[in-house]
């Protein structure tokens, strides 16, 4: 199968797209959508939609991997990552890929097998997984491909359907 | 000028589209985009955005006017209204509608001279400006309404601007 991994935001949306086939993964994408900062939020939404509706129709993943959003102590950044959450959702259901959700101590096992690794330590283990020679930039991207793995790695598969 | 309000949310979305020519307002429609509580997110997302695109393709605004979203108490009903937001920005972007926001106080003073106006007393308002027969239903639509008139009645216009 081959999943894509998410990590949005509205400055930066990581991206990667993995193979996992007989218990093997291989990478065949990664990378970052970029919004410039000086640029409006309803103009930064459009880039990442439409970026990643690019994305999602060059490699067709049959699966998209996304982090679940808490909100964090900061009320702005919680609201945009949310509505670029939203238009990623978007463009992945008007693409027709199925969408999967987890929390981040579900990622972390999935990759580390361990609920309150650090972020080196996923860095390190996501690197290994997909047999590359560095750990990706940015934070993003090496994220995105974690996410990937954990939906590879899981098989309680759960359907995203929060009720809100 | 045609203004279409939006007041965003998963479950109800509410708009108003009025016309706003020489001091005079008249009311072209409103309504309210409903979505079942039993769907998953995503699809509640897709709904949202078709449904907009539908009436921003029929009615044709000028502007899109839409309530600036705060941080409440209630984290999911925030990261949802603001995914629901993203889906609606993105909408009026891509059928190049000009967006426009506004604060709540913002809102009650353009409606009702005062501030602290109550719910009431704004949609009591809203009815006598719009010369409607009663107050529309559900709240949503009422407040879609009372946001047009906003920025009809705004004279410093500003654009969404906002950077996170």
């Amino acid at each position: 199968m081959r999943i894509i991994g998410i990590d949005p935001g509205i400055a930066i949306v990581g991206w990667g797209v993995i193979d996992y086939n007989g218990n093997k993964f291989s990478v065949v994408d990664y990378g970052a959508i970029l919004t410039e900062a000086h640029t409006e939020v309803k103009h930064r939404l459009k880039i990442i939609y439409d970026e990643l509706t690019d994305i999602l129709t060059k490699y067709k993943p049959d699966y998209m991997a996304i982090e679940e959003l808490f909100y964090n102590n900061n009320a702005k950044t919680v609201i945009n990552v949310a509505q670029a959450r939203g238009v990623a959702l978007l463009a992945s259901t008007n693409q027709k890929v199925e969408i999967f959700e987890y929390t981040p101590p579900q990622v972390k096992i999935a990759v580390t097998g361990y609920g309150r690794a650090d972020k080196k330590q996923i860095q390190q283990m996501t690197k290994m997984i997909l047999n590359l020679e560095k750990i990706p930039k940015p934070d993003d991207t090496a994220d995105a491909l974690a996410i990937a793995i954990c939906h590879a790695h899981s098989f309680r598969l759960k359907s995203l359907d929060y009720r809100g």
